[in-house]
């Protein structure tokens, strides 16, 4: 995957189940936790703040498609890509990979939301200067101009 | 959903992140859950036999849409359906009902596998008393003749 | 164990490891679980207020001691009782049981706290009401006025 | 503590819960994950074999004591010793640690199995070699000729 970013873990003996192999949940914290690396280098802090306002990135939608099983105990690499930037959205998409094979790919997309005093959300634009810090890792060319 | 299998749970304390609701991975968990319960009511067991061969179901593609958050505590219903029956694999669609709303919608792609001696996995024709036992489950009715 | 609260659960496949058995760490679920349905059959809130005060019961021990493994699939009950009931803390004992046999068997300890608005914790009396409450499923008879 | 083992890792969002902290539950995760670190880094693999019979050690015993919150994000510390060497078993101690302070402390205990052609366990001696290689790690003097 072109300009991905790229993260390398353990696998951990409780990520496993009783067919011998990673648990395919587990796939969810590998992208999951690879997002949250990248913004960190990125320097967007997770939970973050535009204009004293908190900001949030729900989770709408995500998925993984399995090729080959990964075992314990085994090292992996997660290459991470951004494969959509919609105006209130991001879409990542996540290869687990080892040896230069892809074991499982999968995508997640979260809404950019203003979180309110009591907790409600609103999605918003998604802030300028992460959009920029973003479009390095982008994997394709799709218009930026879509909506969310 | 029409025709769906429903099972009640409670959501646990540790489903939840600091988010204050539901992790987004833990509804693959409800998902599965509910399978292995209709396999179980339907009297097929999650880890099979055909002809003293041992079977599985590794799975190959799965996702879900969040609409909204699921808190705790709380408790949900999971419905259960069976959107198309491969030659070689199954497709369940689910969705995470409260108080008969739609939170979330997933779905989640098993194909039927022998087991050989090294733990080696050859997809075969899902057996014919699966599929049967599973028919009053399918929720649309696209044809069962396509391969998997 | 005299005095227990009982209830019961699947054991699902989520819980397992490549070792064919349930993991360790999903004992402490299962415990914790327990917990809360104790608390809300009692009417008294997982989250709860004190005049208008947020209470919460940080844990700061808990252990288990393995006999024998839990298996997939499977049903166990988790028979749970009050060990101690501190001035500040609560001490209950579990056992994870299957067919009259303790497969498993656990303890945590809460400290009862009063969440200031800075999310500092200051451990304070358990109200009195919540101890009455407890007192049916004490499994022993040490004192209550034993400083936590 | 002395003759330590260390390992650094970051908390993950999925290992916190509601409480906006990590789950008590995962601590568990981390001491197992160190464990297991310990004995690659030992090169002792963690499903080993003795004379061609397969090896295992199941827990028999774990627990932790929680002194402050862990929180995400963040990187912590594992400082995994060796508290006991039995005739049949071994006991860790593990701390969680952040800025050098201990946040949380706790222990497990597994014996040494060989694992029967049926899957039945059968408790031996530590393989000499294990026990050589784990002395350097050892936090305490007691006696190693203790039975398991």
């Amino acid at each position: 995957m072109k300009n991905a970013f790229v993260t390398r873990r353990r696998v951990e003996f409780m990520d496993t189940d009783m067919a011998g192999i990673v648990h395919f949940a587990t796939f969810f914290r590998y992208m999951e936790t690879a997002e949250h690396e990248l913004l960190r280098k990125l320097g967007i802090p997770v939970v973050a703040r535009l204009d004293e306002r908190p900001l949030g990135w729900p989770r709408v939608s995500c998925g993984f498609e399995y090729r080959r099983p990964v075992r314990f105990p085994g090292e992996i690499e997660v290459h991470l890509g951004v494969a959509r930037l919609g105006d209130k959205s991001i879409t990542y998409q996540a290869q687990i990979v080892q040896e230069a094979k892809v074991l499982a790919e999968g995508h997640s997309t979260c809404v950019c939301c203003e979180i309110g005093p009591g907790h409600e959300l609103k999605a918003i634009a998604v802030p300028g200067d992460i959009v920029e810090k973003l479009q390095p890792y982008r994997i394709s060319d799709d218009s930026e101009s879509e909506d969310a």
